[in-house]
């Protein structure tokens, strides 16, 4: 059965660190001592969903400074997973953004040059499933805003969102 | 066949009256006058998914500044559409909102009060179709952005929108 889920936020802030701990790692104590609450909640979901992929993974994210999904993607891209960066130029030059680190890290990152925002908010998994919604990945929306992820494994929808993808990564090609 | 569609942004600048003339005014002549291109844009497909609603229309949007949305919302409104508009307060007070003339003519509209933003940017046809996406209801954003706008006869999705649209609705009940 196809997936198809919503995620709505503000997400209950929950500890993520079993989920982002680096595989080969041996696995902590069985409990975490942090005092945040263990559950599931709409991050860790949208975490979980992200770390399922194993071939690649496309980003074209207005916004991208939580650190959490930012560990998410450096570990992607630790395992091998191919990833790919779409931003905006405006909000890649603030404080926070995790633009800078994945970049260090030896992601490939494109963004635009023009006035209009690089306004989209979504992800492709192994080419297989779309990740897309309101949310800008930030703390201050993930823990305050009213947002909405949809998670759908929908053939037709990937691949319109995997060529607007390719479209505007030759696009915002820089050489 | 239930309808599966995306809208990409920014959108052409098209002619969008023929669409939005009252009912039961008589039909113009067969070639509008104006200099813009009469052909559809993501703009008059976005304006025909809401046009087509019949009985009702919950409208869940940070921005709404869009005239021609304004006008589609207004039309509903008239041919006795039941619409209900949430949206963010701090937006609401720009400069170019339609929020103020949707009230003015009498449509509900409710506004949160809290410190996060309500970012949600969807709507739902007759309890039957879902719009949803990275699209602020703005002309910049709709002439300018890079934006998707999913349209989706989905049952499973429309609950789930629908369920958060009446969570919020109350919640932002003023008495
Ligand atoms: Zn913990
Ligand atoms: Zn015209």
């Amino acid at each position: 059965r196809p997936r198809r889920e919503v995620l709505f936020f503000p997400s209950q802030v929950t500890c993520t660190e079993a989920l982002l701990q680096a595989p080969g790692r041996p696995p902590g104590p069985s409990g975490c001592p942090c005092s945040l609450p263990h559950c599931e909640s709409s991050l860790s979901r949208l975490l979980r969903a992200l770390l399922a992929a194993r071939a690649s993974l496309e980003l074209c994210l207005f916004a991208f400074s939580s650190p959490q999904l930012g560990r998410a993607v450096q570990l992607l891209h630790q395992r091998g997973v191919r990833v790919r960066v779409i931003t905006d130029c405006d909000y890649m030059a603030l404080n926070g953004s995790q633009i800078g680190l994945l970049r260090k890290a030896g992601i490939q990152v494109r963004h635009d040059q023009d006035l209009g925002y690089m306004h989209h908010k979504f992800a492709i998994v192994d080419k297989k499933v779309l990740i897309t919604g309101s949310l800008n990945w930030t703390t201050q929306a993930i823990q305050n805003n009213r947002e909405n992820v949809l998670i759908m494994e929908d053939a037709a929808y990937v691949k319109l969102f995997l060529e607007e993808f390719e479209r505007i990564w030759e696009e915002f090609n820089p050489t």
